[in-house]
């Protein structure tokens, strides 16, 4: 029988929320088993970094020619360096049957968004709705404009929410990772992932 | 914050795959952490059964009452007794914040998908998709005639499927009880339900 397609699994989230953590703690687990898509940077490698370990590391020249052959899932420019998503590793390690795993900022996530709709979106949240929920209401000595403009910061990490499939609060790194892996076994048996293997099997393919 | 409403989370499948054991391997698990629906029956209580543990037990006309009231999730008759899920109880469990737990035919199962669409049907499937290839093609001695109809059956189990959120294959009753776990651990995170949670807290409900 023909194999799964892997599954494009993208955390994000707003910065400072702790993706970069939640990440590590996921790869440093033995059971994990997604593969971590390596970024593409035009910045020189540091010390010690190698290439196609830490990034795949490449010339402007290479970078902006890659971009107008569609060739980067997103990127992004920071300090005169481009970063982004080479599409071709995550499209083999996907045909392979393996689940790429991508830790992006929430630019990036929507730019695949667009290009990958079928993709597995998780947003991590900041720690817990309760703590929200303080963040807004404070002592109950704040004015209504401090409330108001707390709110309205909400409303924007709200949105931000939109696009995504699901939503992981960060109060605990171990907690985080558990519910990622839970998404993802459980997404493993959605019925129409299923189906289609079923449907594959019984027309013989 | 208002608390979410539970998970009606409905275990289903062909007779035969193993939704009784299923339920049983994770009812004794200390970590899980739904109610079990506790079955309505007119049958008589057999030596050691507990009214309102092993089954709620009513006469005829008490059943058949509710039956008129609405007062059933879904009902079924067996060998002149009835036996159903009572409303009430799954809905108190549910506004109290708990998910319940259902085990039930597929019949029951598509009674309950018309009347709780926001249910979570999980369809238990035979063990393993690659069984099933096997079962359907043979030794390679089988006439086309066998083929055919191990396909029709192959199929009529499929449609079956149709109605269902997930699929988990009961290969190893362990690995089918991670899979339900998995599951309803997803469901909380689905951003639907996290962003009704975060929006009634911005209105400060």
């Amino acid at each position: 029988m023909r194999r799964e397609r892997g599954l494009l699994i993208v955390l994000s989230g707003p910065s400072g929320v702790g993706k970069g953590t939640v990440r590590k703690a996921l790869f440093s687990q033995p059971d994990t088993n997604y593969e971590y898509s390596i970024s593409m940077t035009t910045r020189l490698p540091r010390e010690g970094e190698v290439d196609g370990v830490d990034y795949f590391f490449k010339s402007t020249e290479e970078f902006e020619s890659l971009i107008e052959q569609g060739q980067l899932l997103e990127y992004a420019k920071y300090v005169g360096n481009y970063y982004g998503t080479p599409l071709e590793y995550v499209n083999k390690t996907l045909d392979a049957g393996r689940d790429v795993f991508l830790e992006i900022e929430v630019q990036g996530a929507a730019q695949i968004r667009d290009k990958v709709p079928d993709g597995l979106f998780i947003f991590l949240a900041p720690p817990s709705i309760s703590a929200l929920q303080q963040r807004l209401v404070g002592r109950g000595t704040e004015t209504e404009d401090v409330i108001a403009t707390r709110i309205a910061a909400a409303n924007q990490e709200l949105e931000m929410m939109n696009l995504y499939d699901y939503v992981v609060e960060n109060d605990e790194v171990q907690l985080a990772c558990d519910r990622v892996n839970a998404i993802v076994v459980a997404e493993h048996c959605r019925r129409e992932r299923v189906e289609k293997q079923y449907l594959a099997m019984l027309r013989g393919e």
